[in-house]
């Protein structure tokens, strides 16, 4: 294996002394950008995912345009659903992927397919692989997956929700099922996270993107529970760092901590230096500005961009990131602003504190 | 002035010991309940609102009906913009509130008429008098008004947003215009609270509906300080205590424990027991159920609420309530389960732990 000519990402995913900090966005690869437009002309959102050639264009994309530190893999959270035999519709214009079957029964849980599920994303490895080969060792490849508590939301409520009625419900009345749904999700997640990393994930990164909308006494029995089961497959399987992001989880952090991941991703709602403060140095951390802030002027982006490096400190182990994805209207030039921010700002803060 | 025959909520306000714990619901006026609904096919929402006789008897339903500890005058945060001269549109299945001509410029927001707006707001001081000889001193009477920044939000907006790309721009790019936006909105909602107060209001809510939106930071500067500004003119003009919700900003209790609000209100992603912890006794909390969790079971309300009870423990200071408003759908049942289920549980944790 070549060694990375750009391995900022995994030495801080590590928690050790990096030149700069390193920064990547999530969504990077999409909308915003019209060279993805370009591509996705020619094909759909599920096709795109599924060709190897065109995945692996747009992952590369953003390495080149806006200078990212790290490309992440093209794909969606919602294949692995499909993958368990469940039909995932992505229609233009139709808010957002879903599945028109939801799982609502017992039999309907019982009927997923969690046998050879993983073997089914094979278009995936295939992707990362011929991206790991076009990057040329450039940046490292993350790869990632949903994390189960998402994943169920998904397919209990049949796409994107606002209250969760339906699993918060099955939480409530059928916990059993719920959990055994769960289950067979964090088994085939945690196969796919390794075989990513066989195929060329040098990082793998745990979407629980949904669960800002539980208590915390759920997050703790319905999703972390889970995250660490895939967690712990993934370190047995491999040696790649874990970034875990459960957006909104924010009362979970000590806990979350303690996971076994090696990075937590944060949302912009808190404030870095004092969640590092709070959960202490076993853990890097990766974020965490407002992605609405990419809409103003490349000026005032610098400025936020600063505040939050200075709020970490100089302290190993910070990844900057969004809080969340960008925002598909937000212009190029905004996005590369803060790039270029994070990547002088962060020097000179190492400088300034060493004199 | 006659004695309130229920007066918990206000002593649990204060932070007196209650010999059970008081409970009301966001929203308890409002679409789950028939008889609301009977009413509203009689009136439009605004003309609800405007209609003192009408305004009365919807606020007083949830107490006959489902027994809840204090009656919330039924209106709308967005009547405070409309009395300071923007067009409001509240249309059947059109997703929500609207304002067809939103703040953009200085010269929208120099335009906004601040004199007289209180005044322009009689129909509520009005509903509230009639409510308050309505309910005969049964129990509290709360009176309430969003905050700045979310009344901002709204203006700036046209609407409700997912993303809240204008207002954020502007606090970016144009701070002082935002800092000029809430201060004629601070001073309005003060006045407008006072008044309240003065019609018989027992106690005063500020909803910060959008607070979770903001980094910490911009909270801090957009937010709160117009937020505490409001408390004051209360505290100055009156004896009521406050409820502050600021909904999300969870990363901000020890910053508003500080704000001069009596209570805080709480969303059901924390544990109230780590909160209470976290900022100790110098405020009440109200809180802090999550509303989807009036779709489970009866059974499985009451040990919802007895977590929530236990977790906050037998101290004094805590309103029952839930983390958000009830969602039109939950069964009228289900509701008083809950209601039934805190005077119940509440009375026997503070026997057990006498014992």
């Amino acid at each position: 294996m070549t060694k990375l000519q750009n391995d900022l990402l995994l030495r801080a995913a590590r928690r050790e002394t990096t030149e700069r900090t390193p920064v990547w966005m999530m969504r990077q690869a999409g909308r915003y950008l019209p060279e993805y437009r370009a591509v996705r002309a020619q094909a759909d959102f599920l096709t795109l995912c599924k060709t190897p050639e065109l995945a692996a264009e747009v992952t590369i994309q953003p390495v080149d345009i806006v200078g990212v530190d790290a490309a992440i893999i093209f794909s969606d959270i919602l294949v692995v659903p499909e993958a368990m035999g469940m039909e995932l519709l992505v229609e233009e214009g139709k808010g957002g992927p879903r599945f028109p079957k939801p799982l609502r029964t017992a039999g309907d849980i019982a009927g997923l397919a969690t046998d050879g599920a993983a073997d089914r994303l094979q278009y995936v490895y295939d992707a990362l692989a011929l991206t790991k080969t076009q990057l040329a060792s450039r940046v490292p490849l993350i790869g990632f997956a949903g994390a189960p508590w998402t994943l169920a939301s998904y397919a209990i409520e049949g796409g994107g929700s606002k209250n969760f009625e339906t699993i918060k419900t099955m939480m409530y009345d059928a916990p059993a099922l719920l959990h055994d749904l769960l289950g067979k999700l964090a088994g085939v997640v945690g196969e796919y996270l390794v075989r990513q990393t066989q195929a060329g994930a040098d990082i793998v990164q745990i979407f629980d993107t949904w669960a800002g909308a539980m208590t915390k006494d759920a997050f703790l029995e319905f999703s972390l529970p889970y995250m660490m089961q895939i967690i712990e497959h993934v370190k047995a399987n491999s040696t790649v760092p874990v970034i875990l992001f459960a957006k909104g989880a924010n009362s979970a952090f000590p806990e979350m901590a303690d996971s076994g991941a090696d990075v937590l991703g944060i949302d912009w709602t808190v404030d870095i230096g004092e969640v590092r403060a709070a959960i202490g140095n076993h853990v890097a951390l990766q974020g965490n500005m407002d992605p609405v802030a990419l809409y103003s002027s490349p000026e005032n982006i610098r400025t936020e961009v600063r505040r939050i490096l200075e709020y970490f400190g100089n302290h190993p182990g910070h990844i900057f990131n969004l809080g969340h994805g960008i925002l598909p209207t937000v212009p190029v030039p905004h996005a590369k602003a803060m790039i270029d921010a994070v990547k002088e700002i962060s020097v000179e803060i190492r400088k300034e504190e060493q004199e």
